[in-house]
C-alpha cells in the first residue's frame, strides 16, 4: 500500500491553508538536503553496524548565512538534549549558520563538517573577531542504529549541505529521520506549511520536524486516542526527542520568533505528546525577512502566526508518522509503520 | 436543560481515572471557597455596576500556610497578566499563603484581605524578619463586569477564605469565574482530578482552572473543531487569560512541580487554546506533601504526573465551558453558554 | 557634621562623568516624589508604631504613562521579593504605569493608590480591553518600622505621585528609604547619573536605589574592606533587598534595557554586595525615548551604557550610605549612620 | 622578574581563607590536565600557524563521570559563546562528563575526543537508552592564534584528560589559556580556592577561570582603577569571554549550585569586568558530594558559599593576570604581561 499524508485521507489538519507543497520549502529560498545512511543488518557490532542514520541540512536561504544571517528565536520546552548552538541564539537572536539535524553521538562530526563548509565560504573568519555559531540538533536513533559507530562523518554534513534543494521535502525514513521512532512506531522527518495573510500580503510559515518521541498509548490523531485503540503490540520505548525548525518569510522580530517557537509545542500536544522525561523538545524559528523593528508587525497581529505554527507542527509530526515505512535495524529490531488502514477505520474515515 | 460535564455525556477525557469528585477537592485537605458578586443590570455606570465578578480562594490545606508552607512550582507560558507573587515562587519554590483568584483590577483588594487574614493568623509577622508572599491570580472580566468599580473588597477575600470547604467544587459562573468568557462563550471556574499509582501508592492530582480565553473558532472538543462548526454567532473578543492551579499529595520537589506546571499548558492545547497575544497563561503547581529530596520520586517517574496534569487541565477547561450558564452583564452584553446539544451532535454523541 | 556624597570627599566613583545633579532627575522629564512617615518612638505596639516608613514615586515622564508608556527591561538577580508587576514587564517590555517603592507589607495599599491615580487619569480603562500593569517594588523595613501596622495608605501613594518633581533628589532617610538598613548601617534612597556620548549625541542614564541589604563585613568602598575595618559594633541583621530603577533618554530597545538591568548588579558587587539569601535584588531599566528598532543602537554600542549602569548603581548605593542619618526606631533599635570620618581615614583620604 | 600571585604581594583577596594550594585542586579528587600548543611565529598562514592555543581538562573526580555523575548548576550571564552542553545541564542539573576548555573553533574536535574517551570507558553507551552530555567551553584566542587552523585535535583532548592530576594548577599561558587576552593584556588560566565551615565541617570551593575579556581601562585591582592609571599603551581589543568552573565538596543541590554560579559573576565585577557585548560569560558549578536533598544545607546557609565563590572568582582572574607572561603570536602581535611592579606602585604596595 502506498503511504500518503493524513490530509490526503481527508483528516482535518487545521483551519489555515497550506502552501503549494505543504512543506518547509514553500518558504521562498529554503533548501533541504539529506544524506541517508543504511548499511548492514542483524546483530549489532559497534563500529560496524547495522547503520540506520543520516543528516538533514536546512538552509534558510541559498546564500551565505554567515554574511547574511537570519533573525531567529529558540525555545527549549524540555532540555534533555545535546543540541549545539543554543546559548548564542538565546542571547543574540541571530542564526549565522545553516542548521543540521543528526543523531546524538554524531553532533560533533556534523558540526565539524558545518564548520569546514563555513570556513571555506568565509575566508575572513579568524581575522574579523567574529566566529559562526554552529547549530546542530539531534535525536537518539539507537533503537535501530549503531549509534556508537559514529557513522556520520564531517563529509556527510558537507554533502547534505551541498545537496540542499527546494523540491518537495522527502519525509519519513530520510536523512536524520532514517532511524527515528515515534510513538513506538516508525518516525522520522515530517514537514508542513501554512499561508497567512497580514496587512494585505501573503506570508508562508513552514515547519520541519525530526520526530522521535512518545509511547504508543499517547498518540492522538484528530483528538482520537488512536494509540490506545490500535491492535498493534508496542515495542520497547527509548526516550526520544522532538526537534522543530520553523521558517517564515514574514518580517518578525527575534522576540516574536521566540514566542512563535514556544507556541509550536502546542502543536505537539495535539498529537498527544506529553513531553516525557528524557525527551528533548527544541524549537527554532527563523525568519528569512526578519526585522529589527518591532513596529512592523504588532504583537497583536501574531495570533495567526501562532495558529499557523501550531497547525503546521502537528501536521508535520503526523506526516512523519504516516509517511515513515517499517524499518528493521540493529539486532533485528523492527519499528513498524503506522497501520494507516486501521487508523482510518478508527477515525470513521473508511 | 440541566448542564452536565462532558464526561457525563460520554466524551473521552483521557486515560487516567479521575478521583471521587473529579475535582481539586479530591486532594486530601484542599479547600475551595467562593464569593460571587452579581448586582445590577443594563448600561454600565462605572462604580455602580452592573457587577459580575467575585473571588475564589484555594487553600491547599486547612492549616496555617505561613507556618506550614507547601512546595510549589510556577510556569508562565504567556506573561500578559497582572498576577501577584510570581518572583518569590520562582526563587524559593515555596507557597506560604493561600491562593486567591479574582478580576484584574481587584488584585490589590484581594491581596489586602489575604494579608489581613495572614497577619491575624500569625502574630509573629513583622517580628521575625520574614513576610508572607501573597499569591493572587487574575483574569479580565470587563466584557460583562464593571471592572473599574473595584467591587471586590478585602472583606470578600477574607470571606472566601473563611467559606473554603472540601465539598464538590462549584463550577461555571462562580467566584472569580462569575464574569469570565471562554472561546467567546461563557466560561469561568472548572476543575478535574486524576488518580495515579506510584510505587504501590495512590496519589491524586487536582486542577482548578479560571478559564477566560480564546476565539470561538479556536475551540476543539475531543479534537473536533467544534468552534468552526457551531451555528452560534460569535460576540466580541477581549483578550483573556487562563489560570491553572494544580495540587497533588504526591511527594514531588519544586523542580518536578515546575516541570508539571509547564506540561499543563499542553492540556490547554487540547482544547484548542493557542495562547493569543494578550492572554496571560499562568500555572501554579503545589504539593501538600512536597519534598526536599529529589530521590523520593525519580524524574523518570514523572511521566504519569505529566499525563495527569495534561488530562486534568483539559478536562477542567471543558468542564468550565460545559457548566457555565448564559449570563447577561454590563451594557446588556450576553455571553452564551456552550450549546451542548448541538456540540454533542457534531461529536456524533447523540 | 554635615554628610556629603562620597564623590565630594574625593572618592573615585568611576570613569564616566555624572549629570548636572548627579541623580536620576538629570534624565529629562523624570520626576521623583516622596512621602516620609515618621511617628512615635519606644516599644513596638503593632498598629500604633513607631512608624519609620514611606513611599517613593518615580514618574519616568510628566505625562500619562498609560497613554504614553515607556519601553522597559527588568532583571531579577535574586527573587526573594514581593514586588508587583514583574511578569507583564518580562513579557511585553512595556511600562505603562509610574513606579512606586515602599515597604513589603504596604505593596497592596500603594498599588491601590496607584490604581486610583491611573483610573482617574484614564476614563477608558475598563472599556478598552486593556488594563495597566501596576509596578510596585518593596524592601523590608521591619527592623526599625512597625511594618504590621500598614501605615502607608493608598492616599500616601497618590500624594507621592502628586509631589513628584525634577529637583535634586532627596537621599538617605526619605520616602521608601526612611526605615531601611544597609550593611547593618542606616541605608535608604540613593541616586546617581552618568552622561554618555553616542553617535555625536549626549544621553543621560540615571539610577535610583532603594538600598537595604548586606552585612557590615561585606561592605567595600573603593575596593577597601571598610566593613571589616570599622570599629563600629554591628547590630542585628535582617535579610533585606536592593531595588534599582534606571532611566535613560537613549533610544534603547526592550532587549537592550534588559541587558542593562542585568549589568547593574555588577555595580552592587562593587559595594561588596553578595546577594545573600533572602535579599531580593530587582532592577528595572526604562527608556523615555525607547525604540522598537534594534538597528538604532547596535548591541556593540551598549558597552558605555553597561559601564554607566554599573558605575551609577554603585555610586547610588554609596550615596544612600553616606547621606543616611542615624535613626532610632521601634523598640529603641538604632541604625547608625556610616561613620564617614573613620571611613575616610581607612581610605587614606584624610 | 619572577611573577607571583597578587596574594603573595600582600594584596587583599577577601575574607575567607584559601585552601592549601589556593587552587581548584584543593577540592579532594579534582584533576586538571593541559595540552599547550605553541608552534611557529611571524605572519599568519591559516592552517599553518602561528599556533598559540590548547586544551584544559577538568575532571571533578578521578572516576568514571558517566557512571558517577555530579550535581551541577550553570549560569549564563552573557550568552555570546559557542559552548556545548548547556541545555542538558539546565534541565537535569547533572554533569556526566569531564569538562574541557579550548578555543572557539576547536569545540567540535575537543568534543569528539571527549566522546571517544567516554565511549572507551563505557561500553554500554548506545545500548542503554542514555548518552553522555559533552561539556566543552570556549573562548576566542584569535588575536594571537591561527584559530582557523583548528590545531587542537581530538587526540589533544584525550591527552589532556589523561594528563589530569591534582598537583598545583599551572596558571597563565597554559592549556586553553595559552593564547588568551585579559584587559588587553595577557590572560589565560587562573585558579583559587576557599575553605568554609558549615555545621562543624570544613568544605572547599575551588574556581578555575579561563579569562579572556575586557578593555584595559576596565581593570580594577583592589578597587583601584589600575587600567586607567597604567602607562601601558593598549593594543587592539577583540571581544573575549570568561569561563568560570567551580567545584566544591559540599553537599549542595542543583538549585544551590545554580545560585552559586550566578553569584560568581559578582567576582568578575570586582576585577572591573562589565560583561561587554560579544563577551560570553558562563559559570558552571559542580559538587562532588552533591545531594538530592535540599534539607541538608538550608538556603540560608548558602551565604558563605556565595562569598567564597565571589572571592575565589575574583582572585582566579587576578591570578591569571599576574601569572600570564608576555606572548608574541600571529602577525607579530604581542599581548604584554601585566606590569606588576608598576601596579604595586599604584596600589601603594611598594
Amino acid at each position: 500500500m502506498e503511504r500518503k499524508k493524513p490530509r490526503e485521507y481527508g483528516l482535518w489538519m487545521g483551519e489555515l491553508p497550506p502552501g503549494r507543497q505543504n512543506d518547509i520549502c514553500d518558504v521562498p529560498g529554503v533548501l533541504i538536503g539529506n544524506v541517508t545512511i543504511i548499511r548492514g543488518e542483524g546483530a549489532l557490532v559497534p563500529g560496524k553496524g547495522p547503520v540506520r542514520t543520516g543528516v538533514t541540512a536546512i538552509r534558510p536561504h541559498p546564500g551565505n548565512m554567515y554574511q547574511n544571517p537570519c533573525r531567529a528565536g529558540i525555545s527549549v520546552f524540555n532540555g534533555y538534549g545535546k543540541s549545539m548552538g543554543v546559548p548564542y541564539l538565546l542571547e543574540t537572536g541571530i542564526l549565522n549558520s545553516p542548521i543540521l539535524l543528526t543523531n546524538t553521538l554524531s553532533v560533533n562530526a556534523a558540526a565539524e563538517g558545518l564548520l569546514t563548509h563555513l570556513l571555506n565560504e568565509n575566508p575572513e573568519i579568524g581575522n574579523d573577531a567574529r566566529t559562526p555559531n554552529l547549530v546542530v540538533f539531534e535525536c537518539d536513533d539507537s533503537y535501530l542504529n549503531d549509534i556508537r559507530g559514529r557513522h556520520v562523518k564531517p563529509a556527510d554534513a558537507i554533502l547534505a549541505l551541498g545537496r540542499a534543494n527546494n523540491e518537495s521535502v522527502p519525509q519519513g525514513n530520510v536523512g536524520a529521520g532514517t532511524g527515528m521512532s515515534l510513538f513506538q512506531l516508525k518516525g522520522g522527518i515530517g514537514s508542513s506549511s501554512r499561508i497567512l495573510r497580514l496587512r494585505n500580503k501573503n506570508y508562508v510559515l513552514g515547519i520541519l520536524a525530526l520526530a522521535n518521541y512518545g509511547l504508543l498509548k499517547d498518540l492522538l490523531i484528530n483528538g482520537v486516542p488512536v494509540g490506545l485503540l490500535l491492535s498493534h503490540v508496542e515495542e520497547k520505548y527509548c526516550p526520544g526527542s522532538l526537534i522543530l525548525v520553523g521558517i517564515t518569510n514574514a518580517p518578525l522580530t527575534r522576540w516574536q520568533l521566540t514566542k512563535l517557537a514556544e507556541r509550536s509545542f502546542l502543536g505537539m500536544a495535539r498529537t498527544g505528546g506529553i513531553s516525557r522525561t528524557g525527551s528533548g523538545e527544541f524549537c527554532l524559528m527563523v525568519s528569512t525577512q526578519g526585522t529589527a523593528n518591532e513596529d512592523i508587525v504588532s504583537d497583536f497581529e501574531m495570533d495567526d502566526f501562532y495558529q499557523a505554527a501550531i497547525e503546521a507542527s502537528a501536521e508535520s509530526i503526523w506526516n512523519a508518522l504516516f509517511l515513515a515505512q517499517t524499518m528493521e535495524g540493529r539486532d533485528n529490531r523492527i519499528r513498524y509503520a503506522l497501520p494507516i488502514k486501521e487508523v482510518l477505520g478508527l477515525l470513521n474515515k473508511v
